[in-house]
């Protein structure tokens, strides 16, 4: 990054301008718990910083429509947040009666991404829903749910590897899944957004990627002004190196 | 309670014929986390057992239409579960677009308990939402965020009384509010069912009361036979005993 | 019941501080009206004083999908009410596209009250709708449902009895089942409440009994204050009195 | 009418072909009953053989968003049918959360037509709301419903004549209104269709008109085969007939 | 027409009083354009003048569940406008979540219109879904709509005829339709009106018939006063012109 | 781009191996019509190839509620297809009752897009609807549906200039928008994907750009294996290329 700004800071000794006081390639502390609630197959609370989700994976025998007599398997997502996690509160969706705009955007992107990562041949007729309810928002719960629905995807799978009248045939994840954001933030790329940087941004963009580095998704939005190529490649530096430390936590977590 | 069957068994040394080998008249643990989430007035997690239920109370200036220039404030409560509390998933009630009857029924039944404690003129032209979700349930969901909702409400009660301009005229709390369920489990009355008894029961009965000994509201229904005024009247010991002990547990968590 | 106000009244000639002048234990006046209209398997008028409801039977072959090949049948009911039933006019549920959240709740009542008077297993895989409709409203809506759609069910049995090709297994009606209202009003117990008390009630009770004696469901609510043991069980005394009466015709009514 | 088959039939003594046994140019017996309930501002049970609709009329202060200031007042209706109303059962329309085309198309032309005969002006910003609620049908609902609507907006226009404090200018009545099914049944053209030949005809046709001969509405419907010029004209006389007569009736209720 | 004010204006050489110019009998530019989009089985664009609207004919294997095994097709319609096809925007209904009355109604004519002139016997059980949607509204969208639509219609049973493996027996089709609105417009009857006359008519119908004379819907609605028999007959004869003209275009573009 | 097997086949004479022989770096025809329809502010039919799809800019006074006061306009989109606007029909949305995910999220995409173009305080308290309905699909629509929007919003915008009353205080365009899809298929980047590409494209990216070469969004989703770097950078020069040649093109539509 070559921003002049940042860099001079830095050498008179200031640290940052982040409202967090974060280097502005540093992530929020990432906390991944398995086995948080007791009934689901996979559940997994996820927390960036203050952002809490409960990630929970359910596996159905069968398929809908579409799909059956495919041999195929699905994977679907559902995204809800408590109307309490933010800090005025949002009327619940449930009592008006519709999910809005942004929670289906948002399930689709989760439920999309996590099939990306799957061989759903080898899944078998099977299908696992995926929640993701936001118990605490502080910034980034779309991709804070990506990162921890994972997790809870795989402890489903190896809940069906064990089942041995389940229809899964041979191990069915191609890759492991991280997501992050990025954005533009008082003209400076930055990683991993929290609230306070979210709601000033001026380029708020999600990346999710495999932790073999390939992009499943890149989504890019410019809030104020329009971003520059140079801004585009900043932010997809910054997102491989939170993707990677991500993944990693992942893989550790998983290694329990 | 003259249950010759427990009596028998315990003169035996055998304690009890609860799937959880509690005594008749004993509760599971209950433990109620003030502060659970950042942003809400009040935020609360209450734990009976296994059943886990966030219940939060927020504040909002003005009151709805049918109380505008009354003087009077509101509180109104609304529920809901997360998809995978349960042993198999339901579906959510956002994506169905409509909130189930059992649902309906129940967040009914917090919002009226909870203005029979307070006096709704002093509290002014202020409405209190109660959330309440349930991440995990295991019986009593309904019981269990009562007895929390009191506590997220007498938080929010006393975030109001910090607040000079707020429109309250003095505590609007007329009493401490808790709530348990009671049953007859194998011919016997029970304490506090969890949801291995609760599903077999012979009567499920709700029963709310205030610290002082009132009560608010009772709701007892035969899922088997018919119940006799005996087996009512043993239900009610035991909810009074229970709700003691709750009351009691509310007292000590809100002098921290 | 030991009401010292309404003793000392009839000591000196006063009847009754009621709106409608009847005793504390009085009923309205009930009358049931079997056929009311021609197509339905039963088809009931109830009257209670100026509270009237429509309540029919309706019988169809098969069960919900949750019963399928169970051998056992079903019982289910709907509420509504004319939007002018009342006072001031209602707007449509059907028009606003959704019931209110009072109608859920006592459908919900009225269904499994009924169920419970029935061994579904004899009732062979059949369903039977109870559509309770009121077209005047005066106060015991609900429990005027219940005490009418028994007897709507019973037509509708008997419908079934004489069906060669029915599934019925026996003689599905456990026994008989009312209901009523009780409640605390001016301090005192008084059965069956109009609207002008139940408006004004401190409590309110409904309470469904077999004309065995036993109980099916009881809900009592604090309208304004807290009630007292004492009271709960006047309200009860009061309320086994009424349904007594009530059994008392229906059976007369279903001998005819 | 030159219908040779009748004639012939006639000549041979046999009446008629009508399942009813009517002559063709017979209504059913037509009942209207004023104050059939005792809260709205007119409540007429209107009865066409065995056909029975209640209509209610509500008066209003206040006029929708649209009038607003405008000095004129609106008349709307609704429609709706009790579920077992019918030969078999009909999901009831608040529970499956929507009014079906038939309802809708049927509300409007009831509105349509009543505001047809009133002078807006004159009534000044009151909104009088129709219900037309069928208990029992047996075909020609829609035409009961508008000839009973009459005489409840008539009783509901009476209740504002009296009231010092209403916004009325005038007597808003223009004329009287009523309502007539005709068809084409057999080849030959009968008035007044009941559920037997109405679900049978070749053409329906619903004819609206004031008490002075006028046409309000006119609906006719090739059910089977195209109709004739003569066969409308047919038609169209038996209405006439028919509504001359409902329009005595309604003259003679409410000269009482 | 005996209407003496436009029989004077013409012989004061004065053509029309209409806004458009037009004599009382003339018919607006119609024109029919067939394969307007490339998907559809059928596919048309009407234009009754300014009023454009696109009407597909989509085909589809199988019918609704009330007519499996029956060995009967079906036909539907659907009504849309876009949001701007008028001169200030409606709101969208797809996201209202509701469709309108008037767009109920209107659906509900033309899938009836079109019904009434196939022997749906022949056609097998395929079903033919018509959608109607208005690109630019002037006026007598609904009569254009089944104009069109009896032409995509005709070429949607002409792919059906093509097709070996559909289960059509023989011609379906037993007549040709079209439909155009007539009204009383400043005292005097015109044929096809336009917007400007629309909203300021006495009377409005709409008249759809067979292109052998008979009449298949007849809906004449007095918007001002009521209308006289003689006005009824010249707005017949004036319909009767109309969709023979009508008619006669849809058979030359049919025949190219 | 180092493809080589566009390569082998370019050396070898064929242009392409795309399903249209376009080469990688071809747009389909554009065409932009502009009045298309005659009520609204702005009317724009767009094609990209078969791809049409009808845009129309409204103009209203006022704006929601969150804007009351603040000075600043809004701008909003809906988007809709025509149910037979593809190959197989798609249930209305207006009749299912509710928007499907992908229309939301469409929707807000154009919407988006259109507001970062303008200044919205420089709006003045109007509001302008965008409505895209897409009449006849071929892939691309939302990105064709933007590129056409962007004009119809400009001849909104030059109606506000000339009104005098209007709220408008300078122009309120920052810039000019289009919008063009890019996409890896079998193995290499191609521009403007039609539908028989889309269908099987291994990655899929929407690309909006303002006329000054400012990205707006940018969204790329791995439909198949997930995209590299490289494959990234190769899709956003052909998207660079493809805006380039619309805005030229909007350039010279605007100027006429």
């Amino acid at each position: 990054m070559s921003s002049t700004i940042s860099d001079q800071l830095q050498n008179l000794g200031v640290t940052t301008h982040r409202p967090s006081n974060r280097n502005v390639d540093q992530m929020r502390e990432v906390r991944i718990t398995r086995n948080f609630t007791k009934h689901a197959e996979g559940s997994v609370l996820v927390e960036f910083g203050d952002t809490k989700v409960i990630c929970t994976a359910s596996v159905e025998r069968g398929v809908p429509r579409f799909l059956r007599g495919s041999g195929s398997g699905w994977v679907t997502a559902e995204y809800g947040m408590l109307p309490r996690a933010t800090g005025s509160r949002n009327g619940r969706e449930a009592s008006r009666g519709k999910q809005g705009g942004r929670t289906v955007e948002i399930q689709r992107l989760i439920g999309r991404s996590l099939r990306a990562c799957l061989d759903l041949k080898k899944l078998g007729e099977n299908t696992i829903t995926i929640d993701c309810d936001v118990i605490q928002a502080d910034g980034g719960t779309r991709t804070a749910s990506i990162s921890g629905a994972y997790v809870a995807l795989r402890d489903a799978i190896s809940f069906l590897k064990k089942d041995k009248h389940g229809a899964m045939k041979g191990d069915p994840i191609k890759f492991g899944l991280a997501a992050v954001s990025v954005g533009v933030y008082k003209g400076e790329a930055v990683l991993d957004l929290d609230y306070a940087e979210d709601s000033d941004a001026e380029t708020d963009m999600n990346v999710i990627m495999t932790d073999k580095g390939g992009f499943i998704e890149v989504q890019g939005t410019a809030e104020g002004e329009p971003y520059s190529e140079d801004e585009l490649n900043a932010m997809l530096a910054l997102a491989k190196k939170g993707i990677a430390e991500i993944s990693e936590l992942q893989r550790q977590v998983l290694a329990d």
